[in-house]
């Protein structure tokens, strides 16, 4: 068991994107949440990077998608990162901030402009298509929409920003398993510890 | 819109695993799970088949685990399956019967052995190691267990199976989205519906 204030499973992490970078899917991973039934959700995500050179996680999402809704109600979650060539898994588990257009705070909206602007043409357009999940009404295809590149983050472009407390890290491979929890030092900086335990 | 008996979702998983079928982790999945705080809890876990000729879906798992603590305390998950060759996710949520040795159904108990002896005799072994998130007390391997192949589940060994209550199904190529929902017919039948929704 050690101690450290660098987040010490960030370059492991890192390691990991780096060792199966060369496959699509490398970068999308399983968001769980929790509805107000108090039922789970899951689905497919992508990684979008961490905030500035912080341990926090960006995820970019629809502002209209059920997500939200249940994030506002349990602002919890946990990610299941599994990669498949290196056979490692991330379980990484915090809060999540919310972050939309409405949101009064200008530190935040330019995060969201930053990561908005930090999205390809292509992947902007979603967020002018229909609203997700409602009963799709035509059989044809939707006119393809296009947008002046110039333009900042529409309404339905939500950011979320993980903040990990706890990630259990497995390697399947080696058999290992390490837990990495997050504490307060006494002047009140995230302070990590890490403990192996039984896979 | 339409409605069936058969689960018109399980053709459409059965075609996803049989493309997707030359990939080593086709049949891996994140299972989420709610913990008694009311948090979420997710991780990957290996598809087992589906229960007869039903649509139940088959997880093998440690008693020892946590999902255990969780599913006792709120008994609905949620699966994410991404095919990552095909680009299609199944998530598909419904209720986790979790069958220990101490179940007092015998046709229960009988699936649990039938599941048992589907396992390979080297997955079998890892029911016998220590519990699973203790400290690891050891910095030497274990010694590895033997196991007679024509013993019978041993205590730490469980059965999960979901019953799909909904799947919500998404395919990335044609950007197409199909939520299925189960009901029960005027005969007290499951029956399912099928929307067309945006994606």
């Amino acid at each position: 068991m050690g101690s450290s204030s660098a987040a010490p499973w960030k370059q492991l992490l890192l390691s990991s994107i780096q060792a199966n970078s060369h496959l699509k899917h490398y970068s999308y991973f399983q968001l769980a949440t929790v509805a107000s039934n108090g039922r789970p959700s899951n689905r497919t995500v992508v990684f979008r990077g961490f905030q500035d050179d912080g341990d926090k996680i960006l995820i970019n999402t629809d502002n209209r998608s059920r997500k939200i809704d249940e994030l506002k109600h349990c602002p919890f979650a946990e990610i299941c990162w599994y990669f498949t060539e290196s056979w490692e898994q991330f379980r990484i588990n915090g809060s999540v901030d919310v972050i939309d257009g409405t949101n009064p705070d200008p530190v935040k909206l330019e995060q969201r402009e930053k990561s908005w602007f930090a999205c390809s043409p292509k992947s902007r357009l979603q967020y002018m298509a229909p609203t997700p999940r409602l009963p799709s009404l035509s059989e044809l295809p939707s006119e393809i929409p296009s947008m002046d590149p110039s333009i900042g983050p529409v309404a339905a472009f939500c950011l979320l920003i993980l903040d990990p407390a706890q990630i259990d890290y497995l390697n399947l491979k080696s058999n290992e398993r390490l837990i990495f929890t997050s504490g307060l030092s006494s002047d009140g900086k995230k302070l990590w510890t890490s403990e192996k335990v039984n896979p």
